[in-house]
């Protein structure tokens, strides 16, 4: 498969091009890195990537940026950053690639624990998982040409605790190879529609 | 109690009034109509209803809007109007009322059956409501004071069906009177991070 790989230079994106490229092409794209350059805040930079890479058999996305902050402190301009981020990023990255993925193709897109198992400072991240999922599950009945959709939904990764340790106390960490393999599955599987938790 | 109830001139704003009125001081909000002139997509309208009806016990609010197009359609102002309305208009209820609620005082927001049920052109419906339980479960482990936040989530009201009826073949039909106990037990009960599904 030709598979087109967004954020592959983050933490959980490096461990699914290693996942995947041990059997598939896999073209990274990111913001400031990667063989494309790609910004998913940013539909004209979507287009120009797809334009770019030409037909692709999966889109996965694992980037997708929301802010963390107490929720007393919280603007609509704080809420707004992960709308148009992680929500709509990944949603445009679907809608604009709809004609570029081969039949019976797939998009991966990254939700994660929080709309289920919140934490303090998460409600943005929540409120974007819980879009995802739901969107996923939506647009999955309407996609045409067997074209599929799903949303990995992983706890928080080992390799990012460093950073992230103090937020979630008593979460078990999820070593990023663990989450590559539910991009595995969803890419290489057949199934749609579905959130697959990485807990 | 002292409740504000926005969307009261709606479906199920008029069955949640009917309810809580037998109990209750209901101060009713809408666009166009009611007690307080409200509009969901504009902050500086909703901090203006806000000081006009002082402290409350309760925010409930069953009004939101959504574009329901096939996916193939929606576009990015398309899915917009749903983030800004049914989401952050709701989201901004919230942040902008947390301090207009009394200590256990409550707000309670309106989601809806298609985040876990899908139609066809049900994407941002999907979307929205996804986001809105996540959301209220985040902010429920923050909200001070012991206010609480639920969502209830019916499926189609029996008294829109003229209109809904052929997006929601096969779904049973939820009579308004029985979906605004559900907003009731919100108010009037002491649940929190809640989303009571009435189906």
């Amino acid at each position: 498969m030709k598979i087109l790989l967004i954020g592959a230079s983050g933490t959980i994106g490096r461990a699914v091009a290693a996942e995947l490229s041990a059997r598939h092409e896999v073209i990274t794209a990111g913001r400031n890195s990667g063989d494309v350059r790609l910004d998913l805040t940013d539909p004209d930079s979507i287009r120009a990537a797809y334009a770019e890479v030409g037909s692709l058999d999966a889109v996965v996305c694992a980037a997708g940026k929301v802010t963390f902050k107490p929720l007393a402190e919280m603007t609509a301009a704080d809420f707004q950053v992960g709308l148009d981020d992680k929500l709509m990023g990944q949603v445009n990255l679907v809608m604009l690639g709809r004609e570029c993925v081969a039949d019976g193709g797939s998009f991966t897109l990254t939700g994660g624990v929080l709309d289920r198992d919140p934490i303090v400072e998460g409600s943005s991240a929540a409120m974007v998982n819980g879009a995802l999922n739901s969107f996923a599950l939506s647009a999955s009945i309407e996609l045409e040409r067997g074209l599929r959709i799903n949303v990995v939904s992983p706890g928080v990764i080992t390799e990012a605790l460093e950073a992230y340790a103090p937020y979630f106390r008593g979460f078990e960490p999820v070593p990023a190879a663990r989450a590559a393999l539910a991009y595995a599955k969803s890419v290489e599987g057949k199934r749609t529609g579905q959130v697959f938790q990485v807990i």
